[in-house]
């Protein structure tokens, strides 16, 4: 089963207003997907939903032609990830899987302990392009510059919970938290290798806002901590009620 | 903050009877690691919980000395993952998220679906080892032998609910179900890019003991569906309400 391919275009989506595509991606559907004229591709672009549309080739250039809207624009839940930036290829799953599980702001945060000092949020958005068009998502996750945790903190929304997972500490499952946790957002914080700083954990456990959650009786790896903490929130307050989108094939 | 190397080991651990470690272990603690005579590790073998031992170099080789148990022995609930093998990098990721998660026995099934046609269990069960001794797990997870779907399905005893996670087709939040899950244990079934045939999506269907769940709108990758689906079941019937072993630094 293979689905019609979706892009998202940087570009107003309307009936019969054609969009010349980057060169990316029109080598994508053209050269990689072997696309021809008259081929039918889905595009979308954070706004104006999801549009089939119509491919005609000039040249090496891919032009689009959006025909019909088969999808109405909806966006996921004020759901944010802080995560400071571990290995360049762990760094990415954790766009791609933010991506798919709905977050809407990444959050790059520098800690103690973060052995990262580059953080290519260029290239994280490009992932995390990739990674909405293939998930069926309709709007694009914004990636934030990276900043210090406790500047991060500083400007805090107090009416935000801060979920703060610490596997090096007591912590409740987050059933505990239910009544904290609405669908106006959360924001998710999942530190580096080696966890938090005693004097980061000191700083987050004295805020009201922070609600520290533990994630079971083993460690996980903080990509794995990731999809584990947005999975939580997802299926208790988020948009997993919602059924999953099927696309024409 | 470092902990203590942890090890498996494949005999059995007991005060002062000394262990010689196999050449890859040894090659690890004394030239990755430098570690030297006296210095110390941990290590766990499945059966006799976790142990404090000294170590001591003869030539290449690294002699473990048990002092002291430090943990006592384990394990977690009677947790299964059936899932199709996908490409290789990808599988690795899946049996190292399952051991972090706590599933006790591996199943890799042939789906109708499935790309991959080479399934290496020894890989796996080298990854798998590697995971547990970094996840502070105390037990090793199963690695079965693949199979073809309809044969695992054949066999299936039908007190064990079978979540079956599809994102093509109508399913249930896995909150719909608590009456069926119990810590008494289940299996949780992932399929392939591309998904579950029709063929298959209609025998699964009719079997009593399989619940359908929903992952939410977006579609998951293979992978990421493994964490989020064992940690719905961890955290809702699973060993999740126990707080993380922090060992010794």
């Amino acid at each position: 089963m293979s689905h019609i391919a979706r892009l998202y275009v940087d570009a107003p989506l309307k009936e019969d207003v054609e969009i010349g595509l980057p060169e990316a991606q029109s080598k994508y559907l053209l050269r990689v997907m072997r696309l021809t004229d008259g081929a039918r591709v889905r595009a979308f672009n954070g706004v104006d939903g999801e549009w089939r549309c119509a491919l005609s080739v000039r040249g090496k250039i891919a032009i689009i032609v959006p025909q019909t809207q088969t999808r109405a624009q909806i966006s996921g839940p004020d759901l944010t990830l802080l995560f400071a930036p571990i290995k360049k290829a762990r760094t990415d799953f954790i766009v791609d899987n933010a991506t798919e599980l709905g977050v809407r702001t990444n959050r790059p945060v520098m800690t103690d302990y973060t052995q990262s000092q580059r953080v290519r949020t260029d290239r994280m958005r490009t992932l995390a392009i990739e990674a909405a068009e293939q998930t069926e998502r309709m709007d694009l996750p914004q990636i934030r510059e990276a900043e210090a945790l406790p500047k991060s903190l500083s400007t805090w929304d107090p009416d935000i919970p801060l979920i703060y997972c610490d596997e090096a500490s007591e912590a409740a499952p987050i059933s505990q938290y239910r009544e904290h946790l609405t669908d106006r957002g959360a924001a998710i914080l999942i530190g580096p290798e080696g966890g938090f700083s005693p004097k980061e954990r000191n700083l987050l456990r004295e805020l009201a806002y922070v609600l520290p959650i533990s994630l079971g009786p083993r460690i996980l790896r903080a990509e794995t901590a990731v999809v584990s903490a947005l999975t939580l929130w997802q299926s208790q307050v988020g948009d997993w009620q919602k059924a999953p989108y099927l696309p024409e094939t």
